[in-house]
């Protein structure tokens, strides 16, 4: 699929990893070269750390498995999930651009409805560079794409709009269904295209996906745990709400813009089921708590870092969560642990640099 | 473009009105005939009673002027606006059916992207039977449609959804700017055919456009008041932002659904900017009041049917934006008789029927 006539203008290239969570080799990079071989890739490694990961020739790339998360982060890396791709999320933290990508390795490039490849990446840069709308409805979608604008009506003063901190893009054929959709329409496919970019409003929760992700990891990065999934823990699958639902609350307290629908791509094959079923039961009963307690949370005004937000959530999440499962009050401490780790890594500007670089190269 | 391939089953053609305002001779019917020729036609005539407006063959309408609405209101007439296509409403109140669709006299049949006329009357239709979903973003747009359904992370207490009480459909061509947009860019045309349907999330308002909208009366009817615009008002052309505000804040507050997205009508020619921008200059001005009111507003809990919130929402317009412009007292008034017109031409079920049948036949 791959051709020279797609070869983009590589937008932020030196300003965007692209951070991919596998268990496998990474042959499917093969597909995405002519799009993604400007940039530089973090690939967290699942699982056994024994076990060698291969990547295409020609890319560039650090490499982390779970030995080194330990090393990096000691005591500090229970707050990463093993055996699950919520393990991505440390990706962000060891990363110093101001953009991620990231993308599951079962995601190929999509085409648009004149059979063209898209640029999934692009869009995506595109998404986070122009502002978006939180505070009103544009009936005609994203007001700043090229053909389209703010409809009659539009107060003036918000036409400025806001930053986008998260671009979350869609995907063809095996469309982001739980367990039990997948078992009830075990053959349906995504065949819909839908050309439009959109801010979901101030106040609305939304799920999101972690399959084809970007995100201004200046704006929003300490926002983005993924949570305790995996291995030891009693829920999978729900990493990327998680991180959603938390990022959400983020940005509307922040004034921040959350976009959803282009690019899409090409997502290759369905999970197994049962195997999600079992991942997910947990999750399907804790939901109908968790939402309204999102919907419901209020931070501080005092609260103005992502940061500080982060940590008074964790503090909500134990004092209102805790009776729901004590599984909460775990995750409560993860997200606590993850705040002092990312900042660890990431130390304030002007601080003095990490002392473990990356591990391979 | 008509043609025996297109002839739609009539859906609800018993249940539905169709009202349109106009100036002029309804040619633009012709090429809808297939489409609206089952159902019956309300015909606002705006502005000089004393012209005869022509409907072609074959239609079955009742047409009323401003000496029908004066005669059938006495002096409740005053609510109705004149010279303005905000005289719509009057459609609205006199039609006995569950729904209703309204469209302007300048939009055509538009074509879907394989060159097929849409019938934007069945789409309208299949939108407001379908439910809504108000409290939580589904990423995948309307999950009611064929092909797509709720992804994963959706909360399943959620997903029977709420009654829908309006569609409203977009337009290809001329995009519904107003005069500062309109004056920039006179050569922009909407050419992106977006495949969704969505609903607007609960406390999100929206620039509501009159031009290709169909709501349940009896849902909502009583919140579908166009306003004073037009002559001797100092506004015009935010007849249906006004009852858009109306309608979204009492929607959310009923726990109702609002739908916006497909279909599309081919808008054929833009107003004059200049015109525009005369009758909009105070609305650019007060809209900047009018959304932090309406994103503000509450309804108190025993405000229980459409009339209730609406004679509420009148006070609030009274008490918070009468100072902004004395005209606000005035359109609280005119809330308040629209109310009461609306009552009287629809008594409670089992009361007695309205003296007033339709004027010409």
């Amino acid at each position: 699929m791959a051709s020279a006539s797609h070869a983009p203008t590589p937008l932020l290239k030196d300003e965007l990893d692209i951070v991919i969570p596998t268990i496998r080799n990474l042959d499917f990079l093969e597909m995405w070269r002519p799009f993604f071989q400007p940039y530089h890739l973090i690939i967290v490694q699942d699982g056994d750390p024994s076990k060698t990961i291969r990547v295409p020739e020609g890319f560039d790339y650090e490499l982390y498995n779970r030995n080194d998360i330990n090393r990096m982060l000691g005591p500090k890396a229970s707050c990463i999930s093993f055996k699950d791709s919520a393990c991505r999320c440390f990706g962000y933290m060891v990363s110093k651009k101001k953009y991620i990508y990231t993308i599951d390795d079962d995601c190929f490039v999509a085409k648009d409805p004149s059979g063209k490849d898209i640029n999934a990446l692009e869009q995506h840069i595109k998404n986070l560079l122009s502002p978006s709308t939180p505070f009103f409805f544009n009936t005609l979608y994203d007001p700043y794409r090229v053909g389209a604008d703010f409809v009659r009506g539009y107060p003036f003063s918000l036409r400025e709009g806001v930053p986008t901190a998260v671009s979350h893009g869609l995907w063809l054929n095996i469309p982001d269904y739980d367990a039990p959709t997948q078992l009830v329409k075990p053959l349906e496919r995504n065949t819909r295209y839908v050309d439009a970019i959109l801010t979901i409003p101030k106040g609305t929760l939304f799920p999101m996906c972690g399959m084809n992700l970007a995100f201004d990891r200046e704006l929003i990065g300490p926002a983005m745990y993924f949570g305790l999934m995996g291995d030891g823990q009693p829920i999978g699958r729900y990493d990327d709400m998680w991180a959603g639902w938390c990022t959400k609350v983020i940005t509307d307290h922040l004034g921040l813009g959350v976009k959803t629908g282009l690019p899409y791509i090409w997502h290759s094959k369905a999970s197994n089921p049962f195997v999600n079923l079992k991942k997910e039961y947990n999750g399907i009963f804790w939901q109908e708590e968790l939402i309204p307690f999102f919907q419901s949370v209020s931070l501080p005004k005092d609260a103005t870092t992502v940061q500080k937000c982060y940590l008074e959530l964790a503090k909500q999440v134990r004092a209102k969560l805790g009776k729901v499962d004590g599984y909460f009050n775990k995750l409560a401490d993860s997200m606590v642990t993850w705040i002092e780790a990312w900042d660890e890594l990431n130390p304030p500007k002007g601080g003095a640099p990490t002392a473990n670089g990356p591990p391979k190269k």
